[in-house]
């Protein structure tokens, strides 16, 4: 057989290193499609004018463009019979992708546990985003459930890896050169810095956006994603499609620009819940909560853990039912450090 | 609050200068998503080989992608609350725009009238658009019903600024260098030069384009357009969102290049209604009207005042009733001024 | 009149070349987009580092991008009045396309014969499209059925040119530095190379995807395609636009990765055929057969002769009825030459 049929459970084993297909050079046509995509409208992101201000070379692409175009290429290895997504942790991004860079990305398999049903198991991966001159660009850890190809197959030894709660504030990586003493709020659109935002502030971003199927569609090709459930409107009664995580990601992050405009750059990913599936013709919204600061040594950049909660609408604020469960409107519970300027 | 509320009649001030957010650097890519979202075929705008035959150093930006990228800045500031947008005058296109270039945008505030009602007001901006350089690269009025936020505060010195019916042709701005004396008609696609145009004399573009909401989101998100009402179907019972009228402007500008393909520059915005709002659905059709001609100190450069009219169906040329108000199936009616080969 | 009512059987005369409108510069903009618009994962077109370990200077277009915008050209000239696009034959792409490229494209009438009915016509073109150095970079023989305008017209001379059922393996231009002997298979996504494919052997490649109005619109007007029947809604009762078969070939294409990712490089077109038309909400799939083998001069590279059919659902390899016509699920009919690995 010549087409990828993806792997299952059985296939995968502790330490194995998976190098993922297909290398892509990131241009200024990735941007400007992530910009009709997505309201994004960081300074930083949008004006190689406001990047040089702020020390770097010019403006880099969108982190989470990054983050797609790595995980994208995962895809036909570590999801293709994934039952379900279950967690990000640990994710950092240790340098900005500049236009005309070439990436390639590989996935150590550092978990495996079978399930009691003795049909699926849950697959843990450190994935690796590399540069054209083998920087590591991007590193996250992600689990997955796996169905088994073959029931038979002998479960592996269980190793459940230790993961941290969140990237410690040490350990984010500020891109070199990075300057906020500069820093134009007024060119950036908020005027809100570090020190204006409290642990435990909640900020409801007011703005929603409805998804129609060819963008998210447009989206998840551009980032080489596979999945065919995103693409095939055969895979489900209604025909409709289901959403690419990162699309409701980028769409949420987008979207709080009405309140963390300066918020800039994406250095962590603490941790993830795709709460519930995502559909066209949801109006996205979103809301965030600070939840934690830090002062890195980088000249007046500070920077924030952040909650970002995307729902289908609902109250804002409203996370969990009593019986501790997501709310049926939440979409995503994302975990993020973000740099801002002091 | 850390989210934008936006500005309220009373905000504003007289004379007052409002420096917009978001800086914006422009590439190729957001020249290939202007010609994947509109039929733009004109050969300045498609061919760098052409745009140097033409004594320019390059193809530039689409004059309305320039237009949009800057008024897309001003909404944030001045119609987030608008209840209309009344009019646009004094339009001028003063260098175009390279790939490359960063664009900035400021207003400001030249006219303020509070509406007897008590509730609302008018404001009058002319807004100014600026490269890297600070040169001003595009510069026009526009004029908006605000709401008021409190109907207490009092009502200013009412000043409505004196406004040109166009503008003089003595006033337009050719870009350097340009020489038409070489023109290739036959690439440009039409043989009819400057010449051939008569003042009064009429056109029907033919061609319809059928509008879908994700087109008009991409583009409207591409110029970092903030209005909720293009984007958010809750706003509306059925769903749909209202298409930014400059949406309307440049498919029904690209639809006449089907007539007038060698009417390359826009240089010059006289005057415009969006007579009636758009929704997804609608095949946009558009005819034009030789208002004006007009021959610049340019080799080989004559310029044009058109009358665009965009329509959803009904009879070409075909533009108001009897009791003087817009007919229902116009959407658009544009004066502009266009440089043409003579 | 000023506006094209495009060319009818008539106006064509054996031997005439027509030069068409509206050259385009290529660039990383377009390559985006053609990523988004389809599941094109082929490394050569989507890495400059990958292009580069193959010998060439970088990342080319894709081969069916520049087909598209050529193709794109001739519409006003050739197929505004077709009434069927009937095939195609002798097509050779000759040289890359890179971005920062310019096209232009030239037609010449090589057949005529109108049709029993006196009302329609067949005309027979070569179509080349060239860069700005003049170096023809695809050459190919497309005849359509044209109406004839003036029913009382006289009919020409009937010639109809004698074409060749492929192009041979001899006569394939490959790419000047093109060396495939360090080619990264794990990089390009699968393992079989050249040698592993056998003349007879069929491959469903898997993948589906449903295509909507907003991608086809945005694809068709990205090529400068001007047909109406893919814009305008109100051609047909139902509100459908009819695909431009060019989309179904590129989608098909691309979604042959999965068993052909090494399939990296269209040479030749030796023919196709659109058998059904395609709407929106259709779910392309497509399967391919080896029709045949060859080496070629260049290292590393041989060649392999594929059928490429889409298909719209039905069983994978079924294409004709007991009648000898195509079964209605099948969309496209292309036969073609692809560069591999050996």
């Amino acid at each position: 057989m010549k087409t990828n049929p993806g792997r299952f459970f059985e296939d995968y084993t502790l330490g194995e290193v998976i190098p993922h297909a297909v290398p892509r050079t990131v241009t200024a046509g990735e941007r400007a499609l992530y910009h009709a995509l997505y309201p994004a409208r960081g300074a930083l992101y949008s004006s190689d004018e406001f990047a040089r201000a702020c020390g770097l070379p010019g403006s880099p692409i969108d982190d989470l463009a990054a983050f797609h175009l790595v995980f994208g290429k995962t895809v036909p290895d570590i999801s293709l019979n994934a039952v379900a997504n279950l967690g990000y942790a640990e994710g950092r991004w240790l340098a900005p992708v500049w236009p005309g860079d070439t990436l390639t990305a590989r996935s150590t398999v550092i978990g495996l546990k079978q399930n009691s049903n003795g049909k699926t198991g849950v697959v843990w991966v450190r994935t690796e985003g590399l540069n054209q001159y083998g920087a590591i660009i991007l590193s996250y850890v992600r689990w997955v459930m796996v169905r088994k190809g073959n029931p038979e197959a002998p479960a592996p030894e269980t190793v459940v890896p230790e993961l941290s709660d969140a990237v410690a504030a040490g350990d984010l990586a500020v891109p070199e050169g990075l300057d906020f003493t500069g820093y134009d709020f007024a060119q950036a659109g908020e005027p809100h810095a570090w020190g204006d935002y409290d642990v435990g502030e909640r900020i409801d971003h007011v703005d929603g956006s409805t998804v129609e199927e060819a963008e998210h569609m447009l989206a998840t090709r551009l980032w080489q994603n596979t999945a065919k459930v995103h693409f095939d409107a055969t895979f489900r009664p209604d025909g409709q499609r289901l959403i690419y995580g990162g699309h409701v990601i980028s769409m949420a992050r987008a979207l709080s620009f009405n309140g963390l405009a300066n918020a800039q750059m994406i250095v962590a990913l603490n941790g993830g819940a795709h709460a519930n599936p995502c559909f066209s013709g949801t109006t996205i919204k979103a809301w965030s909560e600070v939840l934690d600061r830090a002062e890195t040594s980088a000249p007046g950049v500070g920077a924030l853990r952040l909650r970002l909660v995307a729902t289908s609408g609902g109250e804002p604020f409203t996370l969990r039912g009593e019986d501790g469960k997501y709310l049926s409107h939440v979409l995503l519970d994302l975990d993020y450090w973000a740099l801002v300027p002091r």
